[in-house]
C-alpha cells in the first residue's frame, strides 16, 4: 500500500509514521509513505496557497490552483491513480467500516486543508470526502494520520499477530468486552473471577455478554447494525428493559 | 492552560504542538505542554508497562500499576489537580460542544493507551473518558492531539483573530456554508454571483441558507440540536420534503 499526503506541513507525518506499529509496518514494507509540499505547486515568490474568501469573512481559504495542479501532478506519477481523500465536516463519517474498505486500496492521497478551509471547487478532485468527527481542527493533518493509522493496522501482519484486529470494538458492531491483566488484585480491586477460571468456553460466553451489555449501556445506537443471534437480541432487549425500569424507579 | 500527556511515546506530541497555529499559540503563552513517559513509573529492568490479558486472548494490555502511580504523581505536581482524560471506544463522544467545555479547564492530563487497551480498573483514574470516533487506532496519542488541537484553537487569540472560531461548522449546530476565493473563474468553474455583489446583508442571508441546506442534505441529524428560528425550521422542512418527493420520483 502506498500512502501519500499533500499538505503545507509535510514534515508533520514522519514522526508518527516512523514510530511503534506504524514504523514497524513501514519498515516491513507493508506500506510506503510520501509527503508532498503543496507549496511546490505555487508560482509566486511567497509560495502563496491561501487567499481571502469572496463575500467577506474571517480567515483565509486554500486557493484552488495549487490544489488542482498538485493533485493532477501526483496522480500522473506512478502506475496507479491514487484514491484521493479530502477532509471536511461535510464529509462522509469515517468509521471502522470505512477503514476496512480503504484497507483494500493500493494507493491513497490524503489532501490536508488548513486555515478556514478549501475553496469549494477543489472538492471536485476528491474521490471521497471524509469527516473524522463532529469537531473543528486547525488542519487535515491529524485526520489524515488518524485514517492512515486505522487503515494500516488492518493490513495483515501490521499488528504482529494477524488476528489482533478482529477481536475489538466496532469490528462486529459492538464495543469490546472489558479486559484485565495482572495483578489479580490491585489495592483491593479484583478482576472478574471467571477470567481466572481457565474455562475458555465460559470465558468466551462471559466476554460476549459483557460486550453486549457495554454496547447496550453506552452505545445502544450501534445495536441496530450489529451482527446478533436472535438469543442475543432477546438478551439485549431484556437488559435494556430492566435498565429502563430502574431509571423509572419501578424496580 | 496547561496540557499534559502520559504516553509510552512522549516524543510524538512535540512536532505537532510546535507547528503552525499550535506552535504560535504555545509561544504566545496561551498554553504550555508537558509530555510524561509512562515508563518513568515502572520499577523493573525492562520498564514493563504491558502484560497478557486474564482469560486469554491476543495482544497485550496496559498494566494498572504504572498508570495509577503515574497519574497520582502527576496530580500531586503543581497547584491545581489536572482534569484527567482517558480515551476508549466506550467513552463519551468527543464533539465541538465537549471541546468548548474543555476549553475552560486550566489543566488537563491526557492518558494515552497503547496495545489492546488498558486494564479496566485504570479507568477509575479518569475524570472523563472520551471517544473521538467509531474507529480503532493503535494508541491514544492521535486522539489526544486531536482534542488538544480542537481545544487550543478555541482559546481567545489562538487563531490570531478572536472571532474566527465562531463562524464555522458545528459551533451553531450547522455545517459551515461553502466558501470560495480567487480566481472568480477557474477553468470554467465560477463562484456564486452573490458573493461578488458586495451586498453584505444578502451575502449573510445566502450563507445562512446555504448552511441550512448543506446540513439538511448531509447531516440532517444535526438539525434537531441546531439553534434555528421558526422561519428557518420551516425552510428546512420544506427543503427536505422537496428532496423526499424527488427521491420518490414524484417531482
Amino acid at each position: 500500500m502506498r500512502l501519500e499526503a499533500l499538505s503545507v506541513f509535510p514534515e508533520l507525518f514522519e514522526p508518527y509514521l516512523s514510530t511503534s506499529i506504524m514504523g514497524r509496518a513501514r519498515k516491513a514494507g507493508l506500506f510506503e509513505f510520501v509527503a508532498h509540499d503543496l507549496r511546490d505547486w505555487t508560482h509566486d515568490r511567497h509560495r502563496t496557497v491561501d487567499d481571502a474568501p469572496f463575500g467577506g469573512g474571517q480567515g483565509m481559504l486554500m486557493k484552488p490552483e495549487p490544489l488542482f495542479e498538485a493533485v493532477r501532478a501526483i496522480e500522473s506519477q506512478g502506475r496507479e491513480k491514487p484514491y484521493v481523500v479530502f477532509f471536511s465536516p461535510c464529509g462522509h463519517r469515517f468509521d471502522q467500516g470505512v477503514a476496512q474498505r480503504l484497507a483494500t486500496k493500493e494507493r491513497m492521497l490524503f489532501v490536508c486543508g488548513r486555515y478556514e478551509g478549501v475553496d469549494e471547487r477543489a472538492y471536485e478532485l476528491a474521490d471521497e470526502v471524509l469527516c473524522v468527527g463532529d469537531y473543528v481542527l486547525t488542519g487535515g493533518e491529524l485526520p489524515a494520520l488518524t485514517v492512515m493509522d486505522a487503515v494500516v493496522r488492518l493490513i495483515p501482519g501490521a499488528l504482529g499477530d494477524e488476528n489482533s484486529a478482529y477481536d475489538e470494538s466496532f469490528t462486529d458492531g459492538l464495543l469490546e468486552y472489558e479486559q484485565y491483566t495482572r495483578p489479580a488484585e490491585f489495592e483491593g480491586r479484583g478482576v472478574p473471577e471467571i477470567l481466572l477460571s481457565g474455562d475458555h468456553a465460559r470465558i468466551a460466553a462471559w466476554r460476549r455478554r459483557n460486550a453486549l451489555e457495554r454496547t447496550a449501556l453506552w452505545r445502544p445506537d450501534l445495536l441496530a447494525g450489529a451482527d446478533l443471534t436472535p438469543e442475543e437480541r432477546a438478551f439485549v432487549e431484556d437488559f435494556l428493559s430492566v435498565r429502563r425500569s430502574k431509571e423509572d424507579g419501578r424496580v
